[in-house]
């Protein structure tokens, strides 16, 4: 199973990503957890302290360079598009019980045909991650889904597009689904988060009444102060464990 | 006066940044409001309903096209480094009393030395509007400031971080400051958003120990009914607005 999580900033996509790894982890899954999100700090969440130090991929200019043959600072010079990348998943990931975790870093974005060494050898990645390997992938990426090529994107099980009751979560989740019917990627949940009322599922379910809702997250200052403490949310004292290995069962019958 | 505001994305960087232009604006200010963030909505924050429709100006092929003399699609052709934008800011703002909104989109982010003719127009217009513009310029950026090259950034009088209590947003603070101190921008402040008591308060000053503070604003369940309803939060009951007001004579001072 291929799952790729998507929204815009400070939704709570990355809790959301670690509370499912974790879940699927307990649940004797091997997880291979792909943090293609630079604003966030997937391994953390997932509870590996020393994952907050992983210099992401894209960082990596020796193996860039390595793995591309580019020049680093060279504009516009030869690189090769298909670089090799399939080792990459057991001598660059971080650990815990039945969950690797790698850290992407930031792919470029959209523009007129803008490639970049680094983001060859990212979306190589992921689309090694999403063809080729046996455990369940779990992506956390940005706002966007640059990340994903059409071939890649018809292999991926689900999107999942976290939202908040907020204006513009729901303009991003608009966004997103139109970029995923450009690589023809079809399968879409949303995961409302935040929710303080019934009135916030409604405000939810009116604006994004086109799609389908995998269910909702409590508003909790429990996964605050979690994180605050430096705890992933799966440790935490809170009830959106239970929600979330609820949605996960869903995630499975469909 | 020219003000950057970054920070990681849903800590509140927009809410502010409309809530300080507002407060510019009700101070007779001239205001050119950039908003560089494409997951946020600048304009609609800033109280401009139909800001919502505005097309960022990096998805205006036609325009790139026109002004760079790139051909839409095409690889590593050649284009204008330095195209016209003098005349973009009177024709392609939203307007509101003494306030002018443009929306830029995103830029292509860091990479090894990769241009494209959206992101050379973005900052040609950043660099226009920062060195040539007489108006109180206020940017809101992503959470990084790529948009800002070295002789832009030494005209920018204040970069303003905002924070939430949240690790991941103290991560996205510490990695802005050593992206401003690679193109000598060093009149950093941070802005503490979303406190709910001063533990938030004493967390975000421990972990952010080498900043200066501009002060913090509350958490404050009526933003988020105002962002449900459509309205500014400078047209909300708010504590915040005060709040700015005051942060905005501290930045005008200093």
């Amino acid at each position: 199973m291929k799952l790729a999580i998507s929204g815009k900033g400070g939704v709570g996509k990355t809790t959301f990503a670690a509370l499912l790894i974790r879940a699927l982890d307990a649940d004797g899954k091997q997880v291979l957890a792909i943090d293609a999100d630079p604003d966030a700090n997937l391994a953390a969440a997932v509870g590996i302290p020393a994952g907050r130090d992983m210099v992401p991929i894209a960082q990596m200019k020796e193996l860039v360079a390595e793995r591309t043959g580019a020049q680093p600072g060279n504009i516009g010079g030869y690189f090769k598009l298909n670089p090799r990348v399939d080792d990459l998943p057991e001598s660059l990931s971080a650990c815990l019980n039945n969950i690797k975790v790698m850290r992407l870093g930031g792919v470029q974005k959209g523009g007129s045909g803008c490639i970049c060494p680094e983001s060859t050898l990212l979306r190589a990645l992921i689309r090694h991650v999403v063809l080729a390997r046996d455990e369940v992938v779990v992506m956390d990426m940005e706002a966007g889904i640059e990340h994903l090529g059409r071939g890649t994107a018809k292999n991926v099980d689900k999107l999942i597009v976290v939202v908040e009751p907020g204006r513009r979560s729901i303009d991003t989740a608009v966004h997103i689904r139109q970029l995923a019917g450009e690589i023809d990627l079809k399968n879409i949940f949303v995961v409302g988060n935040k929710i303080r009322s019934s009135k916030d599922e409604d405000f939810l379910k009116k604006h994004l009444s086109g799609f389908q809702f995998l269910g909702f997250l409590p508003y909790d200052p429990q996964l605050i102060e979690a994180d605050l403490e430096g705890v992933s949310p799966f440790d935490a004292q809170t009830e959106a464990k239970a929600v979330v290995s609820g949605m996960l069962k869903k995630i499975e019958q469909h």
